[in-house]
């Protein structure tokens, strides 16, 4: 093997003098690392290193493709067309993938996605699929081809297969304090991403309360990590940093949020999440080569909601994927969740501000997320918010609905939701939803 | 237990992001981890984080007296006097504890030294006692109390008992490039210092090419260090920065060194050696309170010499950690190394410097001193050195004899030794011995 020649404590000790690892250097350590050759305590005082001095993005790049080869990456030359994919990293009430992978399909981009579960205050995608019932993300690689092929869209769990060094990589980081990392983390969405056998990405890089990064020069400084990273690789990758200061429209929960998602496909989709949804849609069209431009690739976006396309290639989806269509198509036959409470407001106002962490720890409380990665989710609980921030709030006036199947869990989750909302006499000044645009060329302010 | 409140990766965490941690926290981790409840990668994920983010004063002596109290901590109670030692970072040709140790004991303070090994280019105290036929270092505890007592001085190693989380520490430090940070380094010297149940400390700490500090700046951060973790021990502590940038005296080498102390005992040892030997007796012998000030203890030393009360101790302690006698007094006898052979100059000139480092790495070429841990050293094995830095050399001139008990190693060796030697033209300017003296006042520079 390669990596003979490389000593592990050289390579350690050249990360905690600042130096520039190589890429065979790099290598060798996931390499050995992967196949146990390289022991957990010297990978972590590495990680730690990398934690405190940084990574460059060619040293981010080839630890991406360290990752990516420890495991299977997707060949799908065979399905025609620009593969085109995308990701956020992550936030509550992100249903936006349920409704941009039908609309970018509708428009001929095939999208082959594979999506996470939900961890902490942040939900998943494939736990909103499996809400849905019969719905199954588990498929061999040959079935994964000819769902994308004939749909030109597929939505995927991940398997044990893709990026195992990752997995291991992270388990360990998340024990030591490493994993708050920008290039460790840019590097673990990228290997995952890439070994899904796209084309290009686009991203959506959350910051504010209910993000994981909370600031906003942290989000940029990943956005422009994930984008220089795609780039090495040869793929497209265009970003958007978008506020979470705010759950992303009303609904809060796994099937709560499917049913919000049918709406907007139907054309009654809340503002912001539409207006995120039809610019990331937009760009994945324009990316995939089905429109000219991102604003012609929104106008497709737009388009495919309003002639049923979109509703209707979600439906074949669904179908396919062993899900319930019946369910999608009349929603209200859903089996709610046992308990079923208002949150009224304590005082007239206006709300001023949502602690959004909190908000998606109130959806964990009720029975939707998981504290552990081993817990069970509920696909009914949640919560549908009434008021978002800048509305008027009277005192006794409905502000939530709690969904959850646990007893007595209503007024303590009320109050915790209460306490995350802050309501003010003066009206806050709006904030912008989507406000940089990040791509090879660099940083950009984004103007709507 | 008392840290069961205390969760590692909060604790990781708050070091990584430069925080400061409580005794009880370093308490928790210590512990912990040596009663294998903490894991490896997070102990090595924590030492990146203090390599990279430092430790204050008071965290490292937190750090030290966890690891004390991981291992017994003799009770010299029952020794009447205050019981000083003196610590080294370690250099080449340093066979100082052999002259001063008689000389402090002889002027009537108690000093029980416990003594490391040689690793790598620098030699050990134990190895050098251990060149003396029959001398042990194996002792019982009572025997310890029992041969101080008497003598005023006792010579052992260390066991297992002491600080064994150090021992633990160490080997993990070693294997993930967290060896070179200060407070670490302070926290291994002290807790094995503080375990020896001393009353005061003096210390040598070295900077130049043949030692562990390489420059003097980080050579006075860890004296100081040193003497603050020492102060908050309520231990009196007062370091010296000497110059190791030519071997210390003219013999490199377990028996040439014992040789050499001799010497040095019956008034004729190199003038380096002395004036750094009777600084650090008179400062013992000071803290000792046998001399009211440092000069008087120098005073006392020098005496000590002059008069042969010195020699006598010397003698008594040999005989009485079963050492052969005779050999002290007619060193000539001792069995010489197989093959011995002259370096000669090269060419004309002034010595300008000497690469120390490599300097001992020749001693251990010639079998005087250990790569790694499990070595055996040879006591016959070193070299003499006939010139030191600032010295003329004529080309053919002997510049050092080589002692060596490997076949075919004499040429080798020769070589190595000529390539870390540099002779010039121009004569070097001669470099102060000894520097700066750190007390718990501060840093001051130091007139002989």
């Amino acid at each position: 093997m390669a990596g003979e020649k490389f000593n592990a404590v050289t390579l350690i000790r050249k990360k905690r003098d600042k130096g520039t690892l190589t890429s065979d250097e790099i290598r060798f350590l996931i390499r050995s690392y992967t196949e146990d050759s390289l022991p957990d305590y010297q990978m972590s005082a590495f990680l730690m290193a990398c934690y405190l001095n940084g990574l460059n993005t060619e040293e981010a790049a080839a630890l991406t493709k360290s990752m990516l080869h420890s495991g299977i990456v997707l060949d799908l030359n065979e399905v025609p067309g620009l593969k085109v994919d995308k990701h956020s990293t992550g936030g509550v009430g992100d249903k936006l993938s349920l409704i941009l992978a039908p609309i970018v399909a509708a428009c001929g981009v095939p999208v082959p996605m594979i999506s996470g579960r939900g961890l902490g205050h942040t939900g998943g995608t494939l736990d909103k699929l499996e809400s849905i019932p019969g719905f199954t993300v588990d498929m061999t690689l040959d079935r994964y081809r000819e769902i994308l092929k004939k749909h030109h869209l597929v939505l995927a769990g991940q398997t044990e297969d893709i990026a195992p060094a990752d997995k291991r990589l992270y388990a360990l980081r998340d024990v030591t304090a490493t994993v708050e990392s920008i290039p460790l983390i840019a590097g673990s969405i990228m290997s995952k991403k890439l070994a899904e056998g796209i084309d290009a990405l686009v991203l959506d890089v959350k910051f504010g309360s209910g993000a994981f990064m909370k600031n906003k020069e942290n989000a940029t400084e990943l956005a422009r990590t994930l984008v220089n990273i795609g780039e090495e690789f040869g793929k497209e990758t265009i970003a958007y940093l978008t506020n979470m200061d705010q759950p992303l429209g009303y609904a809060v929960g796994n099937w709560l949020e499917v049913r919000e998602s049918i709406d907007a496909l139907q054309g009654d989709g809340p503002e912001d999440v539409m207006e995120i949804t039809h610019l990331l849609a937009g760009t994945m069209i324009y990316l995939g080569d089905k429109a000219d431009s991102v604003d012609e690739g929104v106008r497709l976006s737009r388009q495919a909601v309003s002639d049923g396309s979109a509703m209707e290639k979600w439906i074949d989806i669904v179908k396919e994927q062993g899900g319930d269509a019946g369910m999608i198509m009349q929603p209200e036959s859903y089996k709610k969740a046992d308990y079923i409470g208002n949150v009224t407001a304590q005082s007239n106002g206006y709300i001023t501000e949502m602690d959004t962490f909190a908000l998606g720890m109130v959806a964990v409380e009720l029975g939707a997320g998981r504290r552990e990665k081993d817990d069970s989710v509920d696909p009914a609980a949640g919560f549908m918010l009434h008021k978002k921030t800048g509305d008027t709030v009277k005192q006794g006036e409905t502000i939530a609905v709690l969904h959850t199947n646990k007893k007595n869990m209503l007024d303590a989750a009320g109050t915790s939701l209460l306490e995350a909302i802050t309501i003010n006499d003066s009206k806050p000044a709006p904030k912008k939803l989507i406000t940089h645009r990040i791509d090879k060329k660099g940083v950009h302010e984004y103007a709507d």
